[in-house]
């Protein structure tokens, strides 16, 4: 049987070991060891405007490495349409409209930090990552995944506290995690579906 | 609505903050920097002999922190009882039964190494450790917590290469990760049957 690694890659088109070079150095300390290009590439994944002018001011600079709070406050007043909240595509639209786009935004960043290599925000607040487990009320298709690079690549394009190689290296990070999401969406649908019909078929008259 | 994290620490007894304790400095380097602690307390999880005093030799210990497939065929090798496996409860055993130890071993040790500041072995190997997702086939109720941290108990009690401070510090991670797992095959279950109840209810004749 197919890993989910070995589907993740081939539908992916990036190999595990470039999918993971993201581990070879420490991507947190090499943008500078602050949350603020994460905070910076999940604001833009999930809000069109750019708001990274304001964080260059060094006085503001200064306060979000040490309040993020503050940091959220003010990702708040700032005008500015949403991407994947407005997406054309109403499908796509339904798998973040249970969701504020503010926790949308602390949940991505505070994800990306950790797995980037700086300290374990979403752990302490939420526990493990659990990528399968978190995403499987979602209907995480190959068209979803497309969708979701798609507006990341945009992202992360638009984010100029990220360097050019960094960038490469979690987009392919990014794209075998959109597809290692699918086949585990599939797998856990597969196994419900066994256990649905079994139930189904024992209790007919419920 | 409780989260997954209110839920492991309610059950397991143990708050976030002494779950992610591990995380406060690096186990891994502080217990030598290599394999052989985790591969230790893995094998100890899964078989009940004392192989701890043959790594101790310091040639082998140089061998293991080069090859470690020399090491698994080493621990092949040694003769002895298995915990998990042999487990007196049969709906315990069952929970392994699809898994050769060997490759059980190497999962584990591999997901602990990369989860307690070491290489990320795990993930370049099998992709993300998706936690709830991988346990999603298995019945992870509360008594199979508890049975699984009673053999990380006796397994962790007997690895002499970790010290007294890693091991409580392991010992409150399981904990909570255990009840963790609990809540999340929970929440994933309660989806499934929602799903599938809707779909025996409109399709009744089939």
């Amino acid at each position: 049987m197919q890993s989910l690694q070995d589907k993740a890659s081939e539908w992916s088109g990036v190999a595990a070991a470039d999918a993971f070079a993201i581990d070879d150095g420490n991507i947190f300390e090499s943008l500078g060891g602050t949350p603020q290009p994460f905070v910076d590439l999940s604001t833009n994944f999930y809000t069109r405007s750019a708001i990274a002018p304001l964080f260059l001011d060094q006085r503001l600079s200064a306060l979000i490495r040490t309040d993020l709070d503050f940091l959220l406050t003010s990702t708040r007043l700032i005008p500015g349409s949403n991407r994947v909240y407005e997406d054309e595509e109403e499908w796509f639209r339904e798998i973040f409209s249970g969701s504020k786009k503010e926790d949308a935004i602390q949940n991505q960043y505070e994800f990306l930090i950790q797995r980037m290599g700086g300290p374990p925000l979403f752990s302490e607040r939420r526990g493990h990552p659990a990528l399968i487990g978190r995403h499987r009320p979602f209907l995480v298709t190959h068209r979803a995944a497309e969708r979701w690079l798609h507006h990341m690549q945009q992202a992360l394009d638009t984010t100029e506290s990220i360097d050019a190689d960094s960038k490469v290296k979690m987009m392919n990070f990014f794209r075998h995690t959109a597809y290692f999401l699918v086949a585990g969406n599939e797998m856990t649908r597969k196994q419900s579906q066994s256990v649905a019909c079994k139930h189904a078929t024992s209790k007919p008259a419920e």
